[in-house]
């Protein structure tokens, strides 16, 4: 299948977690790309803690996957003698990880998905060493199907020759398979659409600049590197066809939390005509909050902003605003690309639909894990 | 006079150029800014040519006042035995001073207003020398006091409170005197108002976050760091009261080109209903041209946005799109401060009246010139 060879190798883009046949975990080093394609092995919780803490390993669906597999990794190594030794060695491991990133919603996931698995398991050690590995594989494999479908849904708003705009990292590197948004562009290019991407550069972390160019020169797809206040000037130009971004959270009536600088971009595209779609898993929606406005905004540190590549730009004790993400309103979103269709305004009739699907989707894959 | 005060010493600013009593140019090294303050002093046409190439002074004002005492030195310094060798020597210098930096409007029309100046003075070397150096000092004098009353006008539209967002850098470093659009901050600040400056960083070239927030945080004015992509969220939570930013260049229609980005800012200020403000000499105006659409855009190198201090921050090789500056249409100008006054839309209506202004504000200059 198409998706199998995906999730090994999306183009001449590795994945950026790989289960070892020794019961180790590679991961692709990514605080040295674009420089340096390299790798860091995890042999160890300690290990993984600190590829996590340290950033060699981000994005959400990547974080929850390589944590999944950091539980596969303990229970394959473990020397406890009995099953009640292993669950608490589980537990533990999982207090380590889920540290690591408290705000990251896909690592909890993770490994509450992998530990109440084991915990249901039935057996002895073995068989529980078992269902953790293949729990952790199939939220691996989950994820990268996901996202296979969510690229043909997407890639059917692509049309031959376009220009897609497109801000942060949304590729393997950051959601496994072949990426959320720009899974959905390197699916339209293996349809054998030609596309040129802008790619936003993603201050204050620089994330277009130092992973998205990567992916798509890796991908051999046209592309071209923008600074995020440049993206104005180019809709005006008519240079802009589309907008695609990802979401790291959907309220109930469809307003997208995602990476700051996201909103600024939903607004020009708005202005000048130019569809905006967000591309991202049922997951991703929080049905639980009813908008944006709940959604709360996490600062981060002043440094990522008074300073690029380690050099340092602003006064010392300059005052900093640092907002990791923004809120676009559902009503400048043209469509959202979810793994189980595109769906369209009024967000609060469609996600509904979605959401019913969503629960569908849910209850199948947790009978799935019941039955490993 | 106060102007005459601000001319030496803007708050704790230093000016960029000073003229020495000595025949010598002393300017503020403005790449070691904001990390060191020192000075770069310029003892010939070299010095100055080097200091204008590699940035250490910048800013359109800024250069064409260092430039027209570049002429005065050269005129100081000489050793010429009769006015046609001096006038040729002058007439080297300002070919060597030219070819700095081509695109700079300010450079070259200083340059050419002393020269024609030295050219229309009769007498003996010594009358040349004075007559170039009351030239290079009245284009110093004529732009602070036009800073000043820009500062002025500007400042009546700022209530106490406000929150001003502001883009690139307009401060006495660029400008000379008080600046241009950060004039405006300062002379309200002056007048007792309690203003905020959100200060975008300005990618590429980080003026904002390396230039802004200096002499804001010099004058004691509260300024808050963001980089460029951030100021839509603030606008949405209504944190943002106005926008002043400076100015290119001017078409005759009022549409304005300046530092790339301001366009991005204009379309969110106008969606926000945020007035949005140019801040601009009348030299800046350029009446021979109709509408933005007339305005060749200059392309930049890429590696000012693959890497910065540096650092590399992108794949070898990667497409740049990289415009120095985009056009903000005339109907996204809430107002244009100069000089004279803040205009005000319709601009084909208000912009004939400031030109025939304008046209006595030269004649004036020029008259002034003559009889020096």
């Amino acid at each position: 299948m198409q998706q199998n060879v995906d999730r090994q190798y999306v183009g001449e883009v590795p994945p950026p977690v790989e289960w070892l046949p020794d019961g180790s975990i590679r991961l692709i080093d990514q605080t040295l790309l674009p420089t340096r394609l390299e790798y860091f092995e995890c042999h160890s919780v300690a290990d993984l803690g600190h590829a996590i803490r340290t950033l060699k390993v981000r994005g959400a669906p990547a974080i929850g996957v390589a944590a999944a597999y950091g539980l596969a990794m303990v229970a394959a190594h473990s020397r406890a003698t009995d099953p009640t030794s292993l669950l608490a060695e589980l537990q533990s491991a999982s207090d380590t990880l889920r540290a690591t990133r408290p705000t990251a919603v896909n690592l909890a996931w993770a490994l509450d998905t992998v530990l109440s698995t084991a915990r249901a398991a039935h057996g002895d050690l073995r068989a529980i060493q078992q269902t953790v590995f293949a729990a952790a594989r199939r939220i691996d494999e989950e994820n990268c199907d996901a996202n296979s479908r969510m690229g043909e849904y997407g890639a059917a708003l692509i049309h031959d020759g376009m220009n897609i705009l497109t801000h942060c990292n949304t590729g393997p590197l950051a959601a496994c398979g072949v990426g959320s948004a720009l899974g959905v562009i390197y699916t339209a290019h293996k349809q054998g659409k030609r596309v040129h991407v802008w790619v936003d550069e993603t201050r204050p972390l620089l994330q277009g600049a130092r992973l998205t160019t990567w992916e798509l020169g890796q991908w051999g797809i046209q592309h071209t590197l923008i600074t995020d206040n440049m993206a104005a000037s180019l809709m005006a130009a008519g240079k802009v066809d589309a907008v695609i971004a990802g979401a790291d959270r959907i309220a109930a009536n469809g307003d997208v939390a995602n990476k700051i600088g996201t909103y600024g971009v939903a607004v020009l595209a708005r202005y000048h005509g130019i569809p905006f779609y967000s591309a991202a898993p049922i997951s991703t929606f929080d049905f639980s909050i009813r908008s944006g406005e709940e959604i709360v905004i996490e600062q981060r540190k002043p440094e990522e902003v008074t300073g690029f590549g380690g050099v340092r730009t602003a006064p010392e004790g300059v005052n900093v605003y640092n907002p990791a993400f923004d809120v676009t309103p559902a009503t400048l979103v043209s469509g959202i690309i979810t793994e189980r269709g595109v769906i369209r305004p009024p967000y609060t009739e469609s996600i509904p639909v979605l959401r019913h699907s969503a629960a569908d989707y849910n209850k199948e894959a947790i009978s799935l894990e019941g039955g490993a």
